[in-house]
C-alpha cells in the first residue's frame, strides 16, 4: 500500500499513528543534526522529521539526497510539533520518519511550484503538468469540479435529463466558423464539430424530451484574440411548455444554487433591466452593475449655447464620479487620452467639477454659465465633491465609449471588486442586427430565436425589422455575459417567414436546417432555452478575469497547445485515406 | 402557462382539481356522443373525456379535428374514470375536458409512435426525433441519464475529480486510427481527435490529480462493423498511489453501486480469472459465466487410437452440454455446420452422447470403445443425458471455436437471459502482441501499460517477449468486456525499454509521446487507470445487445447521421481558408 492517509489530514488526534504518506518533495531544510522534509499532494502539505542519532542513518543520507518534485512514499510515526504552523491544517503534527522509499527522481523543475511561481506563461504553459501543481491552477480545477456537480445537481433534481448530443455533425455556413473533420469513409464530405449543439436539443424538444441538459465541448475556429479559445464548455439547457419567466427563473435558480453550494452567498431576485434601458442606462448590453453611475442624458439641456460640439451632437449623455472633484488636471488629461484612443474613438471628454466649497469647474465653462452648470447637476442629483464626465456624438456610439469610461472609473474607485457578485437579467434583445458590409440582417442571437408576439407583424414591413424585439435573454455577471437564450420559434410558417428575413432562399435553409424544418412539421412544443459559458462562469466563481487558468490544458492565442505541441502535420499515408492535399499558399 | 401538471402524474387524489396539461395526441376514440383523446407526454399517458351536450360544442369540434402527434393544451377538471385501466398510473382519472388549444399540428407520421412501432430501421434513423417519442427509446435514454449521474455521484464521494480534458488534440499512428481537423490558423497542420484522453490523464497523475474522471468523448475512424460508433463515450479513470487491487476494488464498487442504484441488485465480489484461464477454460478474454460449461481438455487421453484427427491435433477439448443426449442427427448435424462456416472455422465436431439408459454413442465409436469414452465422460463429470461435443486442432484457434460454440449452446439451451447479470475480472493479460502482417509486437492494451514486475527481466530477450504479462484487467458483463485498463509505466527508463520493444527509434517515440515522456522526468507518480464503453453499459443494463438506441443520435454503418444528412460536402470558400483540396480517386 502506497499510503494509508493523504498528506492533508494528519491531526493532533492522531498522534501515535504509525503512517505511510505519498507525495512530492516541496522542500528540503537541513539544519545539521535536524532535517525536515515537506511532503505534498493534492490534498496539502504534511511535515517529516529526521534526526541524527535517533533516525536510522540511511534513512537520513536519503534524505539528504532528495530533491525537490521527487516522488517519495515514507513510514514514520505521527507526534505532535515543537512549533506548531497555526496556517496549515496539519500544522500541529510532524511524522518521525522510519522509512523512506524514492518512489521516482525529477529534474529540477523550469520554475517554482509555488503559489506564486516565478515561471512565466509560455514556460507555464509548455509544462502545464507541472503548473498544475500550484495551489491557484490545482484549486481552479476543483472549483471547475464543484461547479460541474452542482449544477447536475440542481438541473438532475429538477426534472432535466443530461443528453449527449453528436460531436460529428453537420457544416451550417451560419455563424462563426466551423472545425471540419474529412470523412474518410464519404470521400470528398466532411462532418463539422458543433458551435453548440443547438439544433439538437431542439430535436430533442420535438422527441418529447421536455427538460434536457448537457455540459458540453463546443467549437469555433474564430481568430483567437483575448480570451478565447478554439473549444470551449457550456452549460446547454433547453425547456418545453414554458414562457420567458420559466426559463428565467430556472436558471436564476441554477445561479443561485450555484453561489449558494460552491460560494456561500445568497441571493435575493436579479435584477432584470430590458436591453433597451441596459444602453440607455449603461451604454451596454451586459452593464456591470456592481457600481451605480448610470448614464444620464442631457442632451435637452445644452443646446443653443453656441458650443457646437454639443450642438451637433445626436446625445449628449454623461455619468457622476462621485468624490473625483478633486481630480488633477494631469488625471484629467489621461481620462481624456483614454477615451480619444482608437479603440475607444472618443473626440474629447467635458467635464464639471461640483467642487467641496459649493463652486462649478467645467472644460465648458466658455459657453455654460453656473447656473447652467446646476442644472445639469441637479439632473445627476450631484453632492459637492462629484465630478461629471461627458461625452457627446452620435448616439449608439457614444453610449458605447461612454461604457468604456464607465467601467474604468469603476476600476479607478475600486468599484469593481471581484468578490462582490452582482447578476442581472438583460432582455428584450433585438431580433435582428443589420450588417453594413453585407448589407443584410442577421440573427442577434440565432435564426430560431422568436420575436415578442406583440412585434411580430413588423416583420411584414421592411423597414421596420430592426426594431423586432425578440424574446431573449441574457444573463450577466459583473459585466460579463455568462449565458443567454431565448424563446424559440415552434411554428414551422414563422420559422419560414425568418429564414426570408434573413436573406436565406428556400433551397437554402432546406439545405442547411431542413432537417429541423422537417421536424417541426411533426409537432414541435412550445420551447425555449439558454446556455452558460462554463469556463467564463468558473473564473468568475474563482475571481479572475482569464478563463485559461479554468481549463485543465489550455490552447493559446494561434490555437496551439504549447505541450503537446498540436497541431502538427500529418503523415502522407494520413492525407492519401482522407483523399485530400495540402494546398498551401505561399 | 402552459400546464399545472404532466401527463403522468394526476392520481384518485387529484380528483376535482382544475388542471392544465400540455402534450401530444397519442389517439383519438370517437364514439358519437362520448369522446375521449390520450394526451402524452415524457411522462405518461392522460386521458381527456368529453360528452356530446356536457363538453362544449367547440371543444367537441376541435377534438374531433385532431390528428395523431398534433402538440395541444387542454383545461378541465380532473374526475373518476368510470372502468379504470390498472395498467397505467394515471388510469384511475381522466380529465374532463373545458377548454382545448391546439398549439402546433403534424403531419401524420411515417410510422407509428407505439411500444412496437411499424416503422423500419432506416426510416426510425431518419426521423430520429420521432422515434425517441417511443418509450423504449426514451426509457433507454433515462437510463443513460441515470448510469451517468450515478458514476459521477460514486467517483465524486470517492474523491475523483471530473477534469474535462481537450478534443483537439496531437495525432499520434499508433492504434487505430484518428479524426483529423484541419488548422486554419496553423496551415497544413492538423488536429486530431482523441481515440482517449490516455496521455492526458497520465499528465494529470503527473500534475498530482491523483483521482480523475471523465465521462468523455472520444472518436476512432475505424471501418464500422457490427455495434459500432464513429464516436463513443468513455468513462475514463485513473488514479496514483495505487496497486491493481486498489483499482479493481474500487470500479468493481462502481459496477455494484450502478447495478444498485439503477436496477435495484446487490452483488458479492466479482470473480478474478486469469487471462490465461479464461482462454484455457472459455475460449475467450470476456467469457460468458452466466452458465457454466467449462472447457475440458482431453488431449492426453486420445492419442493413439489411430483417429488421425485427434492424434495431429495440439489440442482435444469440449464441452458438456447438459441434457442434450437427446439432440436428433439433425440437431448435431447444424451444429457442425455451424462451427465449419468460414466465420468460425472448425473442420468438423465430435460428439459423445451419454444416454438416459448408461450407453454411450458418438461420432467416433470407430476409433474409442465405450470405455474410452467413459472415460472422457468421467473428465467432464458428465451425467446420463449428457453431450459432449469436442472439437481439435491448433490450441487458440481450436479454443477460439469451441468459444463460438459454447456460446452457441448457451442460446440454444437460454442460459443467456440478460436480465441475468454475471460481472468477472479478467487479470494479467499478455503485455504484447505478435501482428504476423507487420513481423512486430504491438502493445496488447497500449505502450504505457506496465509488464508485471515479476516478468519484467524477460523484457531483456526478444524470444520471450510474447510471454510477458501485464498489469492489465477487463471488466466483463455477460460476455462483453465493458471497462479495461492497466498499471502504466511511470518510470522513464522502463518506458523507454518499452517503446524500443514495440520498434519505435527514440526519436519517433519523442515525436509522438515527446511531452507525455518530458513530463516522467519530473516525478511521475505510479499510477494506473481504467475506462469503461459507456455506451455498451448502458445497453447491457438495459438488457440489449445494441449500443444505437442507448445513442441519442446515432451513426449508420458508413458513419452517417442519416437524420442530419452528414457528412455533406463543405464549401470552395471553407476547403481554400482551410488551404486544402480535395483530392478524390476514381
Amino acid at each position: 500500500m502506497y499510503r494509508t492517509h493523504t498528506c492533508g489530514e494528519l491531526r493532533l488526534a492522531d498522534v501515535g499513528k504509525e503512517v505511510t504518506l505519498s507525495g512530492w518533495v516541496q522542500r528540503v531544510r537541513d539544519k545539521g543534526t535536524l532535517l525536515w522534509v515537506d511532503l505534498r499532494d493534492r490534498y496539502g502539505i504534511t511535515q517529516l522529521f529526521m534526526q541524527e542519532g535517533v533516525t536510522p542513518s540511511e534513512v537520513i543520507e536519503k534524505a539528504r539526497s532528495l530533491g525537490r518534485e521527487y516522488v517519495i512514499q515514507v513510514k514514520g510515526v505521527v507526534i505532535e510539533r515543537e512549533s506548531k504552523n497555526p496556517n496549515m491544517p496539519t500544522g500541529d503534527i510532524e511524522i518521525k520518519v522510519q522509512m523512506i522509499n524514492i518512489l521516482t527522481v525529477s529534474k529540477i523543475p523550469p520554475f517554482t511550484i509555488e503559489d506564486k511561481s516565478d515561471g512565466g506563461d509560455e514556460l507555464r504553459m509548455k509544462y502545464r503538468y507541472l503548473d498544475l501543481r500550484r495551489n491557484p491552477l490545482k484549486n481552479n480545477i476543483i472549483l471547475r469540479h464543484n461547479m460541474a456537480i452542482q449544477t447536475r445537481n440542481y438541473l438532475s433534481s429538477n426534472g432535466f435529463l443530461e443528453i449527449e448530443t453528436p460531436c460529428l455533425i453537420k457544416s451550417t455556413p451560419e455563424g462563426a466558423r466551423d472545425f471540419v473533420v474529412p470523412s474518410r469513409m464519404n470521400p470528398g464530405e466532411f462532418y463539422a464539430l458543433p458551435q453548440s449543439p443547438q439544433q439538437f436539443k431542439q430535436l430533442l424538444m420535438v422527441a418529447g424530451f421536455d427538460r434536457y441538459f448537457q455540459i458540453v465541448r463546443c467549437f469555433r475556429d474564430e481568430d483567437l484574440r483575448a480570451d478565447r479559445q478554439p473549444e470551449f464548455t457550456q452549460i446547454d439547457c433547453e425547456m418545453s411548455f414554458v414562457e420567458q419567466d420559466d426559463v428565467l427563473n430556472m436558471f436564476e435558480g441554477l445561479v443561485k444554487h450555484l453561489f449558494k453550494e460552491v460560494k456561500g452567498i445568497e441571493f435575493e431576485q436579479f435584477p432584470r433591466i430590458t436591453w433597451h434601458d441596459a444602453m440607455k442606462y449603461y451604454g451596454s448590453d451586459k452593464p456591470d452593475i456592481r457600481f451605480g453611475m448610470r448614464f444620464v442624458e442631457l442632451t435637452d439641456l445644452v443646446k443653443g449655447k453656441n458650443f457646437p460640439v454639443f450642438d451637433d451632437a445626436e446625445l449628449v449623455v454623461g455619468i457622476n464620479a462621485q468624490g473625483c472633484a478633486g481630480y488633477t488636471r494631469k488625471q484629467i488629461d489621461a481620462l481624456t487620452d483614454f477615451v480619444k484612443r482608437p479603440q475607444v474613438g472618443a473626440k474629447g471628454l467635458v467635464y464639471v467639477k461640483y467642487n467641496e466649497d459649493g463652486t462649478v469647474k467645467s472644460s465648458v465653462d466658455k459657453f455654460y454659465t453656473s447656473d447652467d452648470l446646476k442644472i445639469w447637476l441637479d439632473r445627476f442629483e450631484a453632492k459637492p465633491g462629484d465630478m461629471l464626465l461627458i461625452l457627446s456624438g452620435k448616439a449608439m456610439e457614444t453610449r458605447t465609449q461612454l461604457n468604456v469610461l464607465r467601467l474604468e472609473m469603476g476600476n479607478q474607485l475600486g468599484l469593481r471588486n471581484p468578490d462582490n457578485y452582482k447578476p442581472l437579467w438583460v432582455v428584450d434583445f433585438p431580433l435582428l442586427e443589420w450588417d453594413e458590409e453585407t448589407q443584410r440582417y442577421y440573427a442577434m442571437h440565432h435564426p430560431f430565436t422568436a420575436p415578442k408576439p406583440e412585434d411580430e407583424y413588423l416583420l411584414e414591413d421592411e423597414t421596420q425589422w430592426g426594431k423586432i424585439r425578440a424574446n431573449a435573454y441574457d444573463i450577466v455577471l459583473n459585466g460579463v455575459e455568462v449565458g443567454g437564450g431565448s424563446i424559440r420559434i415552434h411554428d414551422s410558417n414563422l420559422q419560414g417567414k425568418m429564414f426570408h428575413t434573413l436573406g436565406f432562399t428556400e433551397e437554402k435553409a432546406k439545405e442547411q436546417f431542413g432537417f429541423l424544418m422537417n421536424a417541426f412539421e411533426y409537432g414541435a412544443p412550445p420551447h425555449a432555452g439558454l446556455a452558460f459559458g462554463f469556463d467564463r462562469l468558473c473564473a468568475l466563481f474563482g475571481g479572475q478575469d482569464s478563463i485559461r487558468d479554468f481549463i485543465a490544458f489550455p490552447k493559446n492565442n494561434m490555437g496551439r497547445d504549447m505541450m503537446a505541441e498540436s497541431p502538427s502535420p500529418i503523415s502522407e499515408e494520413q492525407l492519401e485515406e482522407l483523399q485530400i492535399k495540402l494546398d498551401l499558399k505561399q
